[in-house]
């Protein structure tokens, strides 16, 4: 099996490879060197979920994900839950509640209609449970050996009712970092039907939606500060995203990480680490300290964040790193990966 | 060569053709069966353009497409541009003024960054050209022989200004058609390109933004009734989505239709008919039969739309048919097409 997770430097490319898509530092550079360079914006610069947005005394989030996990099934999900969960998500890590959502689908020819009723109902039943209309589609269709199947996009409009910016920018030092339940779920359960492997347990992934602990956060006054949905790059890289967003140093302390124990022992035997791993319905909260137990407590009341935990605090120093305090005490730099231990995870 | 043009029925299948994609009666067939069933949204149903929504107190138009044009440079235009201008111009024939885009990236393994970047580029020179930011965005990477070279959805959000909806539901009997130019450049375009072939003349596609002549006919005070782009199926198909959707009959006359010399010579060769040839910068505006002159002094007055012509009226029969008069006099009902005559033209 190939190692993906090298924190060596990527080798300089002048072509796209799978690593591009993983969330890593390839990804970033690729981002900083093309698009963001082009686009130019400041929203989009940001690299939050999604961007906010003034309509005439409205604020809406606006975001958007394309989906191409392989494969289109999995336990816990398939491409469909994934696509709808995964921009509402998006608009709550916005703290916006989500409004709309789009649809763009694309065909490979020869796929079975089945297939698609199938993905189609699964988008349709996640969007009726996240309360969300899917209001504008588009469907196109690629020749046969030139997608996979189906390839979704999702775009997404919510609606932000709460006044304070939630993003990377409001991070302040002393903030309390909460997590909202155990890792790894998503990533490995993806593996395991991907290499046909047999656990003992029957693994599924943690695909939820996090809309409802959110807006329950934010109608309770916790004054959140900054919100992040833990996918492609897992905790590690969201944390490094988010140390390097807000340039502050943050640290997390490995005990109070959950790891279910057949991920952990799916990631022993495959090499990989579960705080890099890919989730679909895990967040982190950045509170003011003072508020931390109030909030854990509002998280708790909701089953999809029943385990949430404090893992760890914001620090005062400009470091721009994560330090992670392992189970014996000692302190490591958790480091952005080249590429993505698992590609096409979402 | 395949002739795609015959009206015949569609075989039953279960699985996904070209056709599926071809915006023409196997394209429609799918989405009733498939995504309007699961979705049964009114606004989906509703095949506009995009959605309008409320948000507050404003109003906002909500759209997506996903581009899969191959190839992915052709004359006048490429994907980028393709993306950008096609998700301007369905926020326009909401009637909305564009505010900001998404854009999603999948990238097939081995594409030269060189292409990425002269596509992104197009992007933003485009978003540049319309006044509109792209605010949010995502990139995905799939394996070599899973995609082909770049897919892009944009995703738009724009603002309503103003009250009546602009929509097939809005059409009213006696209503003048006006079209904004002539058909068929887009079609002809792409296929010489992927054909290979070489005409006299260098024809190019029509791909161009559609807001300025939109908000000047709101901005001058002409009741709009329904807008809609000439895309996938061309005029025809448009005319007769139109038709079915207001429950009306629309009469055109073909010798107001213009089709420039090159692109009727290259359908004469090449069995395609110019009516059903996708377009990119052309328009239809259906408004009330007393305020056509005034509309089309204000279409004439910008370059896009310099060529603005009355081409028909709708009757007050509720038929839902579309006739033509030809050259000659004689009528013929204008049939929706099962496919496309070109895949993946947009």
């Amino acid at each position: 099996m190939v190692d993906f997770t090298c924190p060596l430097p990527a080798p300089a490319t002048d072509f796209i490879t799978l690593a591009h898509g993983g969330g890593g530092r390839m990804m970033h550079n690729l981002l900083e060197r093309c698009v963001i360079a082009a686009f130019g914006q400041q929203p989009l610069a940001s690299r939050h979920d999604g961007s906010v947005l003034s309509v005439g005394q409205a604020r809406i989030a606006f975001t958007t994900d394309s989906y191409v996990v392989h494969p289109l099934f999995f336990p816990g999900g398939d491409i469909g839950k994934l696509a709808v969960t995964g921009t509402v998500n998006d608009l709550a890590m916005c703290g916006a509640r989500p409004l709309a959502l789009s649809a763009g689908l694309i065909l490979e020819e020869g796929l079975p209609i089945a297939t698609l009723e199938r993905v189609v109902a699964s988008m349709a039943a996640t969007a009726q449970a996240a309360s969300v209309a899917i209001v504008t589609g588009d469907t196109k269709v690629v020749d046969r050996g030139k997608g996979d199947g189906i390839f979704i996009n999702t775009a997404g409009v919510g609606v932000v009712e709460h006044a304070p910016l939630i993003a990377p920018s409001s991070v302040r030092p002393g903030d309390a970092i909460l997590l909202s339940g155990d890792v790894g779920r998503h990533g490995v359960a993806i593996m395991a039907v991907r290499e046909g492997l047999q656990f003992q347990t029957s693994l599924t992934s943690d695909c939820a939606l996090l809309a409802d602990p959110v807006m329950a956060l934010l109608t309770a006054g916790i004054e959140v500060h900054c919100l992040r949905d833990l996918t492609r790059g897992g905790l590690a890289t969201t944390l490094i995203e988010i140390a390097e967003s807000s340039q502050l140093h943050i640290e997390v302390k490995e005990r109070a990480i959950a790891v279910a124990d057949d991920v952990a022992g799916a990631c022993e035997v495959l090499g990989l680490d579960p705080l890099y791993l890919a989730n679909e319905g895990r967040f982190v909260a950045f509170v003011p300290d003072a508020q931390s137990d109030g909030a854990l407590a509002t998280l708790r009341a909701h089953p999809v964040s029943a385990h949430a935990v404090r893992i760890g605090s914001v620090g005062a120093v400009s470091d721009k790193m994560v330090t992670l305090k392992s189970r014996i005490g000692t302190q490591r730099i958790l480091d952005m990966h080249s590429g993505e231990q698992l590609p096409r995870i979402c």
